[in-house]
């Protein structure tokens, strides 16, 4: 396939700057203060999302109906504080403030978490897994527009999530008994998709350096477009995952 | 001295069951039922006071004033956690179901924890910091009168404890701030510790063969007496650290 299968993007494709990033390392590429600005908010931006989720995982352990159960959602968020760790590490090793760069985030996830707590056990796994999971799937989207070592840190930090797979073969024990409960869950995990995209749209509205390297734009401005592309495509995975656990989304 | 020096002592130190275990391995020690009904009964308790110090210290540190504060005591959290792990995966090992190892004593560290919800920052800070403490002198306490396997276990463990230092500093700074901070603090310690000597009580009462382990008794009893200077010794023990804290317990 050659570019002009597809004139839609060719401007994309065709931009330098992106592309080059990632045969960079974060040396060479922090030169740039746009392209250090939307790396340390991305940081600040992951640090706090897994420290909030270690959070909102531990207190959501206190629903499970076994001491096995409870350990599980214990490990998961467990492995959460250990990639906070990491990130928030490689924030002071660059010479920022970790605090100082995840404040920004603080208020978008709070949202999330207060509109979204769960009223049962079962609501607590389909949120630890679609939590887990949409985490994944963005860190995928975000490594390939790094640097060298920013991308291998995050490549880690993904390398060690998966954990919500225990969540799966729960949840769908639970529909195998009572179907209705599926309706029930399928909602809910449509208002946590619903709720995770509202706040992000507020992040990307307020953060313009992160947004555009999101989406592999230039330092001038970000595609709209673009950022819309890659929550479609992380809906989309979303949609695929919670049919696949009985769940219409 | 000599043993003739306290003879009060004499027929502890000439019993020859609780000084010889320490000196066999775990497959010899657990030969003999009722301590292996001890160790169980022991790494029981351990685990699920590890899991339940989990998600306390995680639910406390939503009151952290500071990110960094909530670091703190998310870092605690997850130390926690991986104590819960070793412990488990030990009951495993030796063909224990950890859970029902564990059941024997949820009541009691529910319940503590219940009797015990901080309703600040600072006596989440001090809860952690007891806590904390507590847990080593009794690991150090019961780790002379264990097989080598077990006793390898329970100080690795404990070399891992003692991250409750950093409340320390925070607790003088608050107490230098507004002397009258230390009364309050100084009367919720003393709390704490009543509670959590209620709740050991309830659990020597229950568990004959664990506590006739705990104070090196022989098999067919165990001295109440002895049970009351070990809980002396760790009451002492956290009555010199509040008083280092500026807390006259």
């Amino acid at each position: 396939m050659t570019s002009s299968d597809k004139p839609e993007n060719a401007s994309d494709t065709a931009a330098a700057e992106p592309t080059s990033v990632a045969a960079r390392d974060w040396a060479t590429a922090s030169a740039d203060p746009q392209y250090r600005a939307a790396v340390v908010d991305l940081l600040g931006a992951l640090a706090y999302g897994e420290l909030a989720a270690f959070e909102r995982l531990a207190e959501d352990a206190k629903l499970a109906p076994t001491l096995a159960d409870k350990a599980a959602l214990a490990k998961m968020a467990s492995a959460e504080f250990h990639h906070f760790e990491r990130l928030r590490d490689r924030l002071a090793e660059i010479g920022e403030e970790p605090t100082r760069a995840m404040e920004p985030f603080v208020a978008a996830y709070d949202g999330f978490h207060k509109q979204t707590a769960p009223s049962d056990w079962l609501e607590g796994l389909v949120k630890a897994y679609v939590g887990d999971s949409i985490a994944s799937d963005f860190y995928r989207e975000v490594a390939a527009r790094l640097d060298s070592d920013s991308r291998n840190l995050v490549l880690a930090v993904l390398d060690d999530t998966g954990h919500g797979g225990f969540a799966v073969e729960k949840v769908r024990a639970a529909i195998d008994v009572d179907p209705r409960v599926g309706g029930r869950l399928a909602l809910w995990a449509r208002r946590l998709m619903g709720e995770a995209l509202s706040q992000s749209q507020r992040v990307v509205a307020d953060r313009d350096a992160l947004s555009t390297m999101l989406v592999g734009g230039v330092a001038d401005g970000f595609d709209l477009a673009e950022v819309g592309k890659m929550f479609s495509r992380i809906t989309e995975a979303h949609t695929k995952r919670m049919a696949a656990l009985g769940l219409a989304a």
